[in-house]
């Protein structure tokens, strides 16, 4: 059984993880949302891709969500002292691969190339891959400020100004890499991973031919919010300010189009006539992921619910 | 007494920081080559000016004679790790300094300005001032390769080809800034630091109009050559590969049109008719500088010698 994971930041590399440990290399990829990426100090920085190699190669800081594991900080200090912006956290080691990877983009490789290439160094068997090769940025279009770019509002601001919405610039240019096509043709299922559905999530799904692969495979999604709350990012603070109830029915409403199996927390859907209506398979279970154990016992999880709509689909 | 003194790497460093400890603040500056920036990972690379400013704030890397103390490599080695190109040695803090750097030239600064302000970061109270705001590329040619650009030589080829000559790339689009021309037109002498005649005097000669202050004010030189040796470098090495023997005399030749006063080990200079013939005084002293105390020392000499030529100079 091949399984392709769409995924953003910390929670979506957390079941990547999990899935990259319950399944053979060859038939586990990931691709990752890359609406983060951003140019900072001159070096081309995607984010998200970074956690899912990082969390994957088993090097990521779990205190911070961000960088590496044991990183130090001499060279973002020193800009510091020198006055130049220090609002983006880069560790040295992290910085290293930021230099590598803006160099290679400048002779002409690609995001795809240089990911694979990566994750290679680091000993990871799975293709990491972005969800495309042309430049997306995720616009969060603000009350106070207008629109922002999406780390001037994640970090510099905190993610304290109201969104309004959002707008993934570039989008009507990008499509799925040649890499990720033969990913999406040869897997039996897709994993929305527990990333949040604004920022992480939907650029993916914007992508260029990315949503007729999620009607065409079997979908089943992870919710990222658990009794109305995030384990970590806005998420929840965005569907609040955009006028809807944060909570796995609105993370399943958002995915409802394509989405054949969903797992929640314990009690966080209530009727469960929802199955009738759309024919999705609802399954509560433990979704918090406090370490490996519980990375691999959701990775598990999702792969048996993977099998049961399979096996459900063979059947019909 | 106002001096400013003209150097390049490692000895030019040390005499400049000597004459720093002699003299008060405002009344030292230094002027330093540039013909050996370049860009490397996307970043813009000052060497000579790094080891200028790393030395007058005591932070250098004496084992080395390029970086900062205490430096470690955290970067560089995740760059290799990744299959990047790591031939050019650069540590953490030093990599916050650059990345800085090509932040502000690529925001419009120029590197006058950001010198001034790097030094003052730095709690260093003369000027430090580039040789120019202009692009200029020392190339040396070479019997094997044809021309190297200067670092591909110098760090890449260990000074290995055998030189055949030099070009200062864009030497002709070069000049003065307005902070050099205020420092030159307001100072007594000009001193010339041992520093390499081929690669980090000469650029700095060439400049557009700096030989005029030269013809105008005392100058007194410091001999890079000791014994038919360097201290560090391949200075000796390219005056032999040029068919000229490595020697004070060289040098002083090198520099006779516009030289007052020379500064030679004991011993390296013959027949001391040379005085009567160029009206150069030469004086014998130590001119390795092992330790503080010698830097400190040759300042003292250096500016001793520069004061008996401003008052023979007044009797004339």
């Amino acid at each position: 059984m091949k399984i392709v994971a769409l995924a953003g930041g910390v929670g979506g590399a957390k079941l990547a993880h999990g899935l990259s440990m319950v399944l053979p290399a060859n038939d586990f990829s990931v691709i990752v949302n890359t609406g983060d990426d951003f140019s900072h100090l001159g070096l081309f920085i995607s984010p998200d891709i970074d956690t899912v190699m990082y969390t994957l190669a088993n090097i990521e800081n779990p205190a911070t969500g961000w960088g590496r594991n044991g990183d130090q900080f001499l060279a973002l200090r020193m800009v510091a002292k020198l006055g130049g912006p220090d609002w983006f956290n880069l560790g040295d080691m992290d910085l290293g691969l930021h230099l590598e990877r803006t160099r290679r983009l400048s002779e002409g490789q690609s995001l795809t190339e240089i990911c694979l290439s990566f994750t290679n160094a680091f000993g990871i068997k799975n293709k990491i891959l972005p969800m495309c090769d042309q430049k997306v940025s995720t616009i969060v279009n603000t009350l106070e400020y207008g629109e922002l770019a999406f780390q001037e509002y994640f970090v510099h601001r905190r993610c304290d100004p109201t969104v309004v919405g959002f707008r993934y610039d570039g989008i009507e240019r990008s499509g799925l890499s040649q890499q990720s096509i033969e990913e999406l043709e040869n897997c039996d299922a897709i994993v929305i991973c527990p990333s949040n559905p604004w920022v992480s999530i939907r650029p993916i799904l914007a992508v260029k031919h990315m949503r007729e692969y999620l009607r065409k495979k079997i979908v089943v999604g992870v919710s990222p919010i658990l009794h109305g709350k995030t384990v970590k990012g806005p998420a929840a603070k965005m569907y609040q300010e955009l006028g809807i109830n944060p909570s796995a029915m609105a993370v399943l409403m958002d995915y409802k189009d394509f989405l054949n199996g969903f797992l929640v927390d314990h009690g966080d859907l209530g009727p469960n006539d929802l199955e009738d209506q759309w024919s999705i398979m609802i399954q509560e279970t433990d979704v918090l992921m406090r370490d490996l154990q519980d990375r691999k016992r959701l990775g598990m999880v999702t792969l048996e619910l993977v099998e049961t709509l399979l096996e459900r689909n063979m059947v019909e």
